[in-house]
């Protein structure tokens, strides 16, 4: 997969370039401190996906201006602002390989440096004057406060149908990686087909991705994947390797499964006895299934552009987001 | 001033009762818990000045449709989100006379539906189709945000200065006040010069309405004012009567201030001297006579408009941000 990641970083690499120096130009904070915190969350490492599915989306119908670059920083400070958030509302203590924001300034910092990183974002969403696309961001907005407010309240429930699953990770994930393609399209001037289709790429994309994130919670290694392993369960999260083993697990072993879930300081040893299970009863086959059935969706929508390589980085963007191992 | 408080509700009775069902008919959460923790801080006796102010705005600009009862309430929405975040922010208990949110709900529960209440303010501004409305409202968030970490991260600094201390309440209160005015102008259509005298009352009254509030702080009692009396000062928050003081006060009773500032968890022996302090080094008095000032300026804007009931209102308001006791 390193050649696959590679081979898109060089496709990608003047782009990646112009949304680092944009990211950073556009911060404007008043204060110091706001820059440096904000700083501290957009550089460390982040792969710009969501700015680059923009930009790809938008080159891909056509559009050849010079607006696309600080639209697309839109997408990486809402998912920072959310990184802040979330990671205080998850208590988790490293981000991206560095010690997360909060540890560092502060819960109440935390919270408004994310503030102000929503608002930023909605500020230079309103100065595309295109109501469509402000309303886009504000709809994405609502969608992951609740995506995020329902996983919170889910929180250690043992009864998380993969319904819910899915309702909560299409609003705290996919929807903004969706809104990232759509209003490339829609900045391109896109007719209503091929903005209809970068939005069903984005979808299934998101849902895949975030799929993968879960599943490499157990099957990836902390220096690896830049948090700690584990971390969704003991923060009590059910995701889909573990609701769907508790499903198909025998009336004993869910029960042992049940026991190591709801002790949050799990041992090593149950934690790999829990790794055991889920392969066991098919959980992580399943979601690994089933996020590459969403990737073939989003492959498939591609299909109605001609070969371009534009489009051969957007479907190998889908391969890799399903092969990824961080 | 119960008399006067009495005056300006009557006057704007039915106002007020179209805000409270118009807020609580546009929250549309797919979740019944952020209905339940947004209720929780909306409806808890909030005096709707915000909301008010800008129907009031529209109506002297002759605007006699009924759209402006949904754009009110964003800043009702915004104004709410700010005080879940802020609560948080501040440790602080009470609010409104009731428990703080995140005491019942957690920080994080406060952090998300603070995020989904600006994000649905955000939703009802886009709805306008009107992009100067959205642009306010984007500038008003960053400056919040700004506001809020300005004075956080000069928390129980002794240096702060006068001009500082004006640059947040302008950031953190103002501009939300100006901006429910200058919007009611914008909704009605009103010619430039309406529309800068209604943002010039705002911008006054928001600076007026934090320097009373910071006021009340040293000089109401808990029951009044909903919540803790003396909380600025036991978060560090230093505040234009404490300010004022420490800059005139002999070095003796300013290192006797400082001492009592310096100890967060200040006897109520202490305080009253403090407060002795402030009376005695002109503190309380220069803020009210600045809060006066600052509510002169705002009536003196309207008086550009000719006499009429709402223009009556809109004075009473402003002698009342001054006179107030909670």
């Amino acid at each position: 997969m390193k050649d696959l990641k590679d081979k898109i970083l060089a496709m990608v690499k003047s782009d990646r370039a112009d949304i680092e120096s944009t990211l950073k130009e556009n911060l404007n904070p008043y204060l110091d401190l706001v820059g440096e915190i904000a700083e501290h969350i957009l550089f460390s490492g982040g792969k710009r996906l969501r700015p680059l599915l923009m930009i790809l989306s938008a080159r891909i119908c056509g559009y050849n201006g010079d607006y696309d670059k600080i639209l697309s920083i839109i997408f990486e400070y809402l998912h920072a602002a959310t990184l802040l958030h979330d990671d205080l509302v998850d208590e988790a203590s490293i981000r991206r390989g560095k010690p997360a924001a909060h540890t560092i300034w502060g819960n109440s910092t935390a919270v408004l440096v994310g503030d102000f990183l929503l608002a930023r974002s909605l500020s230079i969403a309103v100065g595309t004057e295109n109501t469509r696309v402000i309303k886009i961001i504000a709809d994405i907005t609502e969608n992951m406060s609740q995506g995020e407010i329902h996983q919170l309240i889910r929180k250690g429930s043992l009864e998380l149908s993969e319904e819910e699953y899915m309702e909560v990770i299409r609003r705290k994930t996919a929807v903004l990686i969706q809104g990232a393609c759509t209003i490339g399209a829609i900045i391109a001037d896109a007719p209503c087909e091929q903005e209809r289709t970068l939005s069903e790429y984005g979808l299934n994309l998101g849902i895949a991705f975030q799929m993968v994130d879960d599943l490499l919670d157990y099957i990836s290694d902390t220096s690896v994947l830049g948090k700690a392993i584990g971390a969704d369960l003991r923060e009590g999260k059910l995701t889909l390797p573990v609701i769907y083993s508790l499903k198909k697990a025998d009336s004993k072993n869910r029960l042992k499964m049940e026991e190591i879930i709801k002790n949050k300081n799990f041992s090593i040893d149950e934690f790999e006895t829990l790794i055991e299970m889920l392969n066991k009863f098919g959980g992580l086959e399943y979601t690994e299934k089933k996020a590459s059935e969403y990737i073939k969706k989003a492959k498939d929508a591609l299909s109605f552009f001609e070969p371009s390589e534009t489009r051969e980085i957007l479907l190998n963007v889908a391969d890799y987001a399903l092969k990824r191992s961080a």
